[in-house]
C-alpha cells in the first residue's frame, strides 16, 4: 500500500523482461544470504543459481553470509542442488552477523576468497547491515555486487516489500484470529507483540488485515492513556473485545502497553510476545514470487554490468536503487495504511 | 507481476488518501456480493459499512446478491454487525447468480427497492457478470454503482489483484507443498488442476511459487506429447519428481493431460483436483488488506459522485475504469510471469 | 500416553455404542459451556443438542456458563442452531467466571431458572471449576448434571485427553516447526512458553512433537544451571540450535528461564510467550471426535439416569468418574511420557 | 475410536516405560521405510536411531525399503544424522515398492547385505505389503525384524492408529472446513473423495470431524439414490449444503457418486479428489507422539528379542502382534464411528 511517491522514482525503473545480454561478460557468481533470516531467503539463491545456469553462468555459495565470506566457506552449487528448497523456511546457505567484515583486513581476506573462485559478480541477500557490508566491497575493491531485499521488517528504501515480510505479517496474523476466537467467547483485552525494532510496517498491516482495536508503533507517539480509554469507549460500544498490536520498538513493548492499560481502566489484559516465530515457516506465495522474480532480475541486472545497487519492486516494477540509498532514507508506514486501519476499527 | 501497460492507465488514477467531501450528498448506501464467492468478500463488505459510518452514512446490506435485491431482501446493518468476519471465508451477505435480472421486468423490481429503502448508491463485490447487472442498473435507472473486483479467478480487467485470488493461490500452494513431500520420497508425476475456466492466474502463480515443471493454461497451446518427453528428461536430469499445474480451462483438465503423459512415456501419474476447496478458507492478509482498501475506496468515490465504474489497485494506486471494461477487455497471464515459471523450473 | 493404571478404572467403562432407553424420561436438557473457552466447545454442543433431537428430547442453551444461568440467559435450541460450528473455536454458547454461582442464593436462582425451562437434565462442558458448580448444582437440587471435559489444559483427573487440549498442542507445535527453521539458519537459544499453570501436559506433548532440547513443568523440579550446561554441551555435540519448552506455572517462566541460561552461559536468548493464541483457533480432528464422541455420551447418560459424574474417554472407551473426583485427585504429566522426551532430544 | 475388543488383545501389552536390557545382546540395528510414504516416518526413524544411541547401539540407515537393501544402498547413522527431520514429511531414507524382494534370490542378497552390515536386528516401519517381506525376512534367514505401522490408511489390525493416518485425516479435513465456507454463501452439494483404497478409516473420520451430511465407504453397500434422496430432503429440511465424503476404495468414487446424485434430484454437484496431497505435510502431533514412542519401543523390542511382530498402540497401551495378523485379520470401520457420524449430521 506504499505508493510510489513515497519511494525513489528518479531512478531507472523498467519492465521485468529484460532483454538480457552477458555485458559484463560474466562467468561465475557468488550468492549470499546475510543478516536476519527470512522466509523466502530459500527461493531467491534458487532463483539466482536458476538464472545464472539458464545463461550458462555457473554460481558458488557462499555459507553464513559475509563470516562465509571471510572464512573461504564457498563451493559450486549447480540448479540440482535448489532442488526443493522454494518452499522451505530459513537459508540453506545460512547466515550469520560478522565481526570480522567491520575490519579492511576482514573484506581483504573476504574479496581473496572471491577471487580465487574467479567469482565476478555477487548476489547478497539481507537488509540493509548487509548492503552495507556489500557496498564496502564494490567500492573498495571494485566487485560487482546487487542487493535483494530479504528481510521480515519490510524497513528497506526502495521497493515496496521485502522478501519474507508477506510470512512474517501472514504468522502474526494468524496468532490474532486465535485471539479472536476467545475473545469472542469469554476474555477482554488482548495485547499481543510483533516484530518491528525500527518501524511498524508488520504492526499496521497485522492490525488493518485483523481487523485490530489498536496499533501501536514506533514511529507514532501514542499516550497509552488515552488508548486505554478509547479501548473502554469501546467495550461499551458493544465491542466483545479488544486487540492491541504493539511493535516490539514501542517503547515498553506489549508488557508496557499491557500494565498501562491495565491500570487505568481496570481490567486485566493477556500478552502474548510473538518474537521469532515470525522469521519462520514455510514463506507464502507472495513471497516466493517476489524472491523468484528478484532472484531472477539481481542476476540479470548483474549481467547487464549494473552495480552497487538494490533490486527491489514499486508498483509490480523493478526498481533500482543506489545501495546506499537503503541505510540513508527511510521508508516508515504510510498515512494512508495507518488511517485505514483505524477508520476501519470503528 | 502484471506491469501497469497491461492495464488501463489512460483513466484516472489518485493516492489512496481521498480526500473526501459529500458532493453527492448521499445519505444511505447499499451493498451486495454477487456471483462465486471469494475469501475477503466479508471483510469488504465490512470496510463499505465502517467507512460509511465513519462518514456519516447508513448502510443497506442486500443478500445473496441480484436475487436478493429483486426480492427485496435488504435490511439496516451497522458497524457491529459486521465485528468478527474479518477473517471469515465465503460471504455473509450470500450470494447467488440470478435469472430474474436478467430481464427488464426484474430488474425495475430490483430499482423499486433500492427507491422504497432509499439507497442513494450502490456497492457491487462480485466479478464480471455481477457488473454487467450493475452497469445494467446505473444505465437504466440512473443509481450510483461502483464495482468492488472479487473473485478468486483475477481475470477482472483494471486491477492487478482481485480479492480472494491470493488466498486461492496459497490453498493451491499449499497442495503442492504436500505433493512435495510425496514426490521427494516415492512418487514420481502429479498433475494438479486448480481453478480457472477462462485465466490461468491462479495456474501460472502456482506454478512459479510452487517451482513446478510445466504449467498448462488455457491461454497458451502446449502439446502434451511434447510435455511428456520434457517430464522424462527432467526425470534423467535427476528430478525425483515432476508437478504439473493444469488450469482448469485447458482442454481435458487434469485427467486429459495425465493420460496423455502415461501414454506416451509408460510413467504412472497421480491426479488431484482442487475444486471448490479453493473458493474457501480464512482470506490471506493480502486479500483482507485489498479488500479493507478497495472498499473503503468504494465507499468514498460514491461519494465522491462517481459511478459506473469499478475501483481496483494498479502498481499499489487506486485505478478506476469503466465497468464496461471489465468484461470487454481482456487481462491474460503476462509472458513475464509466465516465461520466469518456465526459466526457474530448469 | 498416559496408561489406564495412572486413571481410575474401578468405575464402569463400556463401549461407546450405548444401548439408549429413556429410563430417566427426560423430556427436556440443557447445556452451558464454563471456564476457560477451549476448541471443541461448539462441537460438544452440537454433539449435545442434535443427539437430542436424535432421541426425541428437546435442548435448552444457557449463554455465558453459570453467569447465565443465574441471569436466565437462556433459551431452546434445535438441530439447525447448531448447524456450520463443528469448526470453529472458541464456543457460541460463550462462557464466563461467575461470582454469583459462589453464593448459596446465587444456586438458588439458577435452579429456580431450570424449573421454569422445564429442564430434567444438564451438560456442562469445562473443567474442574465447572465441575464443582454442577455438583453442588446435583447435591443441593437434584438436579441431574453430566460433565464433559473441557479445557485446553488435559489436567482433568479420568480421561485421557481433554476437548481443546489436541489443538493447543499443535497451535503450540507450529510455533516450535516455526523456531526450528530460523534456528537452523542463525539463531541459537530459543525459549518458549506455553500454557498450563498446574500441570506441564502441553509442554510436554510439545517437547515431545516438536524435538525439544529441554522441558520445564511445574510438576518437576529443575535446575537451571544445569539445565542451561546441558544446552551449552548439546551446541558443542553439534547441534545448531537448542529450543527450550517452559508450561507457564514453571517458577519464573520463560523469561525466568531465558535470563538465567543467559548469565549462566553468555549465549542470548530468543523468547516467545504465546499467551491465549493457544485457546483459539480451528479444532483439530481429535478434538472434534472426541467432542462429538463425549457430547453424544453425556446426552444419553443423563436419558439412562446417571448423574454427578464425568464422561471422558480412558484407553478409547468411554469412562464416568465421579465429579468430585476431578478435583480432588490428580492428574500429572508421566514418567514415561517425559522420560521419552528426554531419551529423543539427545 | 476403535474399542479394544476390535483388536488382539490376547497377546502380551505392557505399560510404555520398559525395562530395558539389552537380553539380545545386539551392538547394531537396521531401519528402513517401505512402501507409501506416510508423515511421521522421519519422526520414527528419529526415534529408532536416538533410542538405539541412548543404549549404546549403532543404526544402519537402509534407503529406498527392500529395494535398496537388496541393492545395498546403507551406511551408518548417527543422532545428529536425524536432527531437524521430526517436523517434515516423506521420508528421508526413502521408500519404494520392490520386484527384487518377491524372489528368493533377491531376498537372499538382502539377507546377504545385512550380514556384511553386521545388522543384528531390523526395524521395518511400512504397512501390511512391507510387513510380509519383513516376515519373510524372519522366516528365511532368522533376522530379527519388528514392524512399525507406517500408512496413512490405518488399516492395520493390532494397532489403534497407525503413523501418517492422522495428519492426512486433518488434511482432508481443512479441505472440508474450506468447502463448508463456500457451501454456507453460495453453492449447494459437494463431493470429496478422500484416500482408502480397501478401508474407510480416513472418510468416516472426515466426516464426523467435519460434520458431513453423508459417507460412502468400501465396507459399506450404500443406495446412491437413496442417498441423494436423503441429501434433497435434508436441503428441504433447511441445511444450506451437503457435502458428502467418498473414499476412493468406493465403487465409482468421487465422480461416480456426484452423477448419479446430478442424475436423481437435478442439482449440480461439485468435485474435489485429493488425492496424494493427503500423504504429504509435516506430521501433525499425534502422528509424531506416536511416532516417538513406537520408534522407541521396536529398538528395546528388538533388544528384548522379540521377533516377527509389530508393535502398535491399542488403548494408549503398547500392543505386539505377529506381523503375519497385520494381513491375515482386518480392521474395519467400527459401527460405534461410522453410527455417531450419521447420527449428528442430522
Amino acid at each position: 500500500m506504499t505508493t510510489p511517491n513515497d519511494l525513489d522514482l528518479s531512478g531507472e525503473r523498467q519492465a521485468k523482461n529484460l532483454q538480457v545480454e552477458n555485458v559484463a561478460g560474466l562467468r561465475r557468481i557468488g550468492v549470499l544470504t546475510s543478516g536476519g533470516d527470512a522466509p523466502g531467503m530459500n527461493a531467491a539463491v534458487r532463483a539466482v543459481v536458476r538464472t545464472a545456469a539458464f545463461h550458462g553462468l555457473e554460481t558458488v555459495g557462499i555459507r553464513r553470509g559475509f563470516n562465509g565470506l571471510h572464512d573461504g566457506e564457498m563451493g559450486l552449487i549447480g540448479p540440482r542442488d535448489v532442488a526443493n528448497i522454494i518452499q522451505r523456511g530459513g537459508t540453506r546457505l545460512l547466515t550469520a552477523r560478522s565481526q570480522a567484515w567491520m575490519t579492511p583486513e576482514g573484506r581483504a581476506q573476504g574479496a581473496e576468497h572471491l577471487r580465487h573462485w574467479e567469482v565476478d559478480g555477487l548476489v547478497v541477500i539481507g537488509g540493509d547491515g548487509s548492503f552495507q557490508g556489500a557496498h564496502l566491497l564494490a567500492q573498495e575493491y571494485g566487485i560487482r555486487v546487487i542487493g535483494v531485499p530479504g528481510t521480515i521488517d519490510n524497513d528497506l528504501y526502495g521497493t515496496d516489500y521485502t522478501i519474507g515480510y508477506h510470512t512474517a505479517v501472514q504468522t502474526a496474523l494468524d496468532a490474532v484470529d486465535r485471539l479472536r476466537d476467545t475473545g469472542a467467547s469469554h476474555e477482554r483485552i488482548f495485547v499481543i507483540e510483533v516484530m518491528g525494532r525500527h518501524a511498524g510496517h508488520i504492526a499496521v498491516e497485522v492490525a488493518l488485515a485483523g481487523g485490530a482495536e489498536e496499533v501501536l508503533v514506533p514511529e507514532r507517539p501514542a499516550d497509552l492513556e488515552a488508548v486505554a480509554d478509547e479501548v473502554q469507549r469501546s467495550i461499551k460500544r458493544g465491542k466483545t473485545s479488544s486487540i492491541i498490536i504493539v511493535a516490539e520498538g514501542f517503547p515498553g513493548g506489549a508488557e508496557g502497553a499491557a500494565s498501562a492499560i491495565n491500570e487505568r481502566i481496570g481490567e486485566e489484559t493477556r500478552v502474548s510476545i510473538l518474537g521469532h516465530i515470525q522469521r519462520g515457516g514455510s514463506p507464502v506465495a507472495r513471497d516466493r514470487v517476489l524472491a523468484s522474480v528478484l532472484g531472477r532480475a539481481a542476476t540479470e541486472a548483474l549481467m547487464a554490468g549494473r552495480s552497487d545497487v538494490m533490486v527491489g519492486e514499486v508498483g509490480h516494477m523493478l526498481n533500482f536503487v543506489p545501495l546506499e540509498h537503503t541505510w540513508t532514507r527511510r521508508k516508515d508506514v504510510t498515512d494512508t495504511q495507518y488511517d485505514t486501519a483505524k477508520l476501519l476499527s470503528i
